[in-house]
């Protein structure tokens, strides 16, 4: 498609919208985005760049002449500028910051200035500010002279004579107010959000309060940004792919289509982290040698109580690391779900015991050895239980991601543990 | 807390927004949420209903009398209205509506037969229209006079004489143009969304275009209502819960509080399938019986093969999944993925193998059993990056959701194929 005519594949990339261009870029292999890049209308470049993800993106600033990069920089919006800034190297930045001009270098700083994942990171700083005594009509003739509006603006901000934020007016109140109104009578006590909140809670927030925009104060209650929707939706789809690809033990900017030496190179730490778990399990079993080599059937047999242990154990993580995200899960009923899923462990022990020793005494003509296999599952669901559930809490305790390092941690525990239920109770009874 | 002064509880649940006391109630064990739920002021019970999840809602509905019930619905805009409806049993969703009054029946009915997950399912039809040649002056003094807005409201609609849509002008648009401003010359070519257009699709639109809210037409375009962002923000959020949840065998709907007895039956389908697959795989073990009862040692290295496999194939299982969900895994590309995959795993072969080879023949002083653990871990790797690229592929084409059995498939698949190779190449080389 993209090789031979080039003529042809510009025409077409003209007729795209930016984001349907950078899904094509997402969507190629990383030779062809190289490729496809220079076909692109420069004065798109900025839109493009935005909504690209962080792999591909610097990828392709890689290869583009600095004074292009500049250029497209000083076109964004402080919140896609700031968030490219930040993924880029520190010197490649440094030397883009001191090539922008004093505007455009001092709305980056500023926001570079918060740190990743606050408030402060994703806001935008195009505010429409007003102060309380004026009436609605004289606010309606200044945005019609004005002409235009920031992108997404659906609130105004009233500031007092301290440059405070006393709250917000929506739009469509302007429109149905009476023209005498003063704007202070149409302030919504909306509330506020902190520069330095986490971005996660930021999202929470407009979650549950159904937000489209909200202000952004520092800590003496000045107005400095806002915040607005499509900007947590980001938020959102990306917490929940780190999520979902750190329980898998990727990284999650990991890029579908990158080479093939770069991909493994992603996803060696991972397979290092489990070749050590398993050596781990090994090693275990290894101090039942004498006992395998009896009765091979042990063998046979080791591992299904680890497997079912880790399942059981990796329900209960997921759901607790779900119900902390979403604020359900606090100190207060953690000892009440802890009590819960030990309660569940030992439910579905029973369950899995009974069902486990039936087939394992019919296929193997062994009713010891049903009983035995039984009493490990026992053990290791109740096990899988109480790791499930305070894992995360534990985790979270000491500032590491649950869902990075639980999924690891969790199978370690039921492995070794369900090795040894399984073989030690074996050596005591079988032999 | 909760148990004795009612009155203290209920004076603080007064000054809790609707969208607080839902978090609260999610948080509670559902013994407490009962106790709650009558000290809760009746005005309140549509908007706390609506933002409950369907298990906790449908739990407080079964104690509501039935006009009480009705009340609350009456209130709900037609999204949630809709949505709390299709999730009740379908006699008592029958029975509510038909105590409904007309209007909300129409409205309810309407938007349940467009069938769940869909645009239509989760539109809300409280559109402002316009004409196109009414002039900007005369739109502000009709919106003054009608006092209020819809929720969420920033863009009105323009329709011909016939009801079909010609396309949205911004409210930000009207507030800025001139008054003499024929409104047909404000709107923006807005895509509009067919009214059984996928959720998922939905979202993803929204997501990529940034927009905040988006007309929905049927297919002679007429405008039958419209979707809002924060309806979109509830698919995605529900959307990515699904996956991380179905990909550890867990109910999406299932609440962190609920009954110890009821989340051990949900739990229980997973863990018999897992119970399965692990006897399938130790009937493969049972295959060299002979095998592992001369060589205890491949007892204790029987389950490394395996979980390598198992880990590296659920990356590519997850990072194929989550590409087909964002839509840059597509019927073109796939198979240039499966060889990207089959590449990684052959590079990803190569590493482990010397890896586990070398820490093998030195903690065993075997260099046979090395070589053969070696070979095992080679084959296992392709399979793994084989089954784990074209496992959601297949599943789409067979319309079974790959997050929700995928990872099942693949460890049986990878477990089998680990054993095999591991024991069968042991059994032909050692003894």
């Amino acid at each position: 498609l993209e090789d031979d005519n080039t003529g042809l594949v510009k025409e077409m990339l003209q007729q795209l919208q930016p984001c349907d261009i950078a899904l094509l870029l997402e969507s190629s292999r990383s030779r062809n985005r190289l490729v496809l890049w220079p076909l692109i209308e420069p004065e798109l470049y900025s839109d493009v760049l935005e909504e690209l993800s962080e792999d591909v993106r610097n990828g392709i600033i890689n290869t583009m002449l600095p004074e292009k990069i500049t250029d497209a920089l000083e076109e964004m919006d402080t919140d896609d500028l700031v968030e490219t800034l930040s993924t880029l190297p520190e010197s490649v930045s440094q030397d883009l910051l001191a090539t922008m001009d004093e505007q455009d270098r001092q709305r980056a700083e500023l926001g570079l200035s918060y740190g990743e994942e606050t408030a402060g990171f994703i806001m935008n700083t195009d505010t429409i500010t007003l102060r309380p005594k004026i009436n609605v009509d004289v606010i309606l003739r200044y945005l019609r002279l004005k002409g235009e509006m920031p992108e997404h603006t659906d609130t105004l901000y009233v500031v007092d004579s301290e440059d405070k934020l006393m709250g917000g007016v929506a739009i469509t109140k302007l429109i149905t107010a009476a023209p005498d109104t003063p704007v202070e009578s149409l302030i919504k006590d909306s509330i506020s959000i902190p520069v330095d909140m986490e971005d996660g809670e930021v999202a929470n927030l407009f979650e549950r309060y159904n937000w489209l925009s909200a202000p952004v104060v520092d800590s003496n209650n000045h107005l400095v940004g806002r915040i607005t929707i499509d900007d947590v939706v980001d938020i959102i789809r990306e917490d929940a792919e780190h999520s979902m690809m750190s329980m898998a033990g990727l990284d999650d900017e990991e890029d579908t289509f990158a080479p093939v030496v770069k991909s493994t190179q992603r996803r060696t730490l991972w397979l290092g982290v489990n070749l050590f778990t398993a050596l781990m399990a090994a090693a275990v079993s290894d101090m039942f040698e004498a006992t395998l080599s009896e009765l091979a059937v042990l063998a046979i047999l080791n591992t299904i109580v680890p497997s079912m242990g880790g399942v059981a154990g990796n329900q209960t993580l997921t759901l607790v690391i779900r119900g902390m995200a979403l604020g359900h899960v606090t100190a207060r009923n953690a000892r009440w779900l802890l009590s819960k899923e030990l309660a569940i462990g030992f439910l579905n022990g029973i369950i899995w015991s009974v069902l486990i020793a039936s087939v394992i005494a019919l296929w193997k003509q062994d009713f010891m050895l049903g009983a035995v296999i039984a009493f490990a599952m026992m053990i290791n669901m109740i096990a899988a239980g109480l790791a499930g559930a305070s894992l995360p809490m534990i985790m979270r305790r000491l500032n590491i991601d649950p869902a990075l390092a639980g999924s690891v941690i969790l199978t370690t525990i039921t492995d070794v543990v369900g090795i040894f239920a399984f073989l030690g109770t074996a050596t005591w009874l079988l032999l």
